[in-house]
């Protein structure tokens, strides 16, 4: 008889609001609207006015499109960044998984998302001037065309690998295969296949 | 060299206050806030008026304390609740997971808290003489004293028991035994003692 329908409309409004987060189940919610109820009024202040300012204040790089401060982000910026390669990206979101790798010192591009034909996203959609205007002004070496290995993300490498063909520099795909760690018992077939087709001689 | 401190200040901030959360840790803060750029404008809006204005908007009931939209809460002010047993809890939270065990179809009592001397919380900062009341005016045959079966929570059902010894009302505790659906052979032997100590003849 009595579930989050008990609670006062406000806990049952923050609670469903709260729900709406990935991986944040209704118990979850519950669980973070009590904890958020000890917090002092000045904290619940400045998580609220974060929210509310949040779309305003996180910029985007307008050279490549990262998360920023101003106009240009902290990789762009940074003096140390190998300015020859770019790796390009679907959202500002992967960077992060990129630069924790430790293995990518280069710049980045990102596409804004991925050619998508069934949900109305064509190349149009995605932020491929910026790139282009970004291959035109030199001193690019190579592209790596880091989409996600599914079917969007290999069309949407397919359709840049076409139009920067004739670009001069060197296209790249991600190594795909079996996880670092992984036990091959559970491997699936058609990464088991990548991995086998891109085997590499041990020495 | 890149964590989170190259993402935009106010990200960082979100990122920082999220991850104060129980149970959120700095990748779960992030992924938050990642999801929460997502949103638009008027539900980021929405939630953070909610976060905001939480602290006023939640009431508590005049009799039990419980969470409340008004002066009563939903189970003090039930036409079918039983009047004549109160469990004695220590916070509003621990409320929905005794409706939900389905067990129980009394009335409450939220303490406050328990008795704590190391952090300087004595029988004065609990809601007992709201208690007393509630039995001062009859009716009650039963005070289920539902603190937690730990030092403290033992400690508060003990001194209450001894503040309501005079009442004429029956004082009870929870059963305290291994846990529906546990493997007994990772029971803790503080938890089996009590079990033991309990044990019910089968008919």
């Amino acid at each position: 008889m009595f579930d989050t329908d008990a609670y006062p409309k406000s806990l049952q409004r923050l609670i469903g609001l709260l729900a709406r987060l990935p991986g944040i189940g209704r118990r979850s919610a519950e669980r973070l609207a009590l904890a958020l109820l000890d917090w002092s009024e000045e904290d619940l202040r400045h998580l609220g006015e974060s929210l509310v300012r949040l779309r305003q204040e996180v910029q985007y790089c307008t050279v490549c499109g990262n998360f920023s401060d101003g106009d240009r982000c902290v990789i762009c910026s940074h003096p140390q960044r190998q300015t020859e390669v770019i790796c390009v990206v679907e959202t500002a979101a992967q960077i992060p998984v990129f630069e924790r790798s430790g293995g990518f010192h280069g710049l980045y591009h990102v596409l804004g998302g991925r050619i998508a034909p069934l949900q109305g996203i064509g190349p149009e959609a995605l932020a491929i001037e910026g790139l282009r205007r970004r291959l035109a002004q030199g001193g690019i070496a190579e592209l790596i065309l880091a989409t996600s290995p599914d079917v969007e993300g290999e069309a949407t490498a397919a359709f840049l690998a076409n139009e920067f063909a004739d670009s001069g520099v060197r296209l790249t795909r991600l190594a795909s295969g079996v996880p670092v760690g992984a036990d091959l018992s559970y491997a699936d077939a058609a990464t088991l296949a990548s991995a086998l087709g891109g085997r590499r001689a041990m020495r």
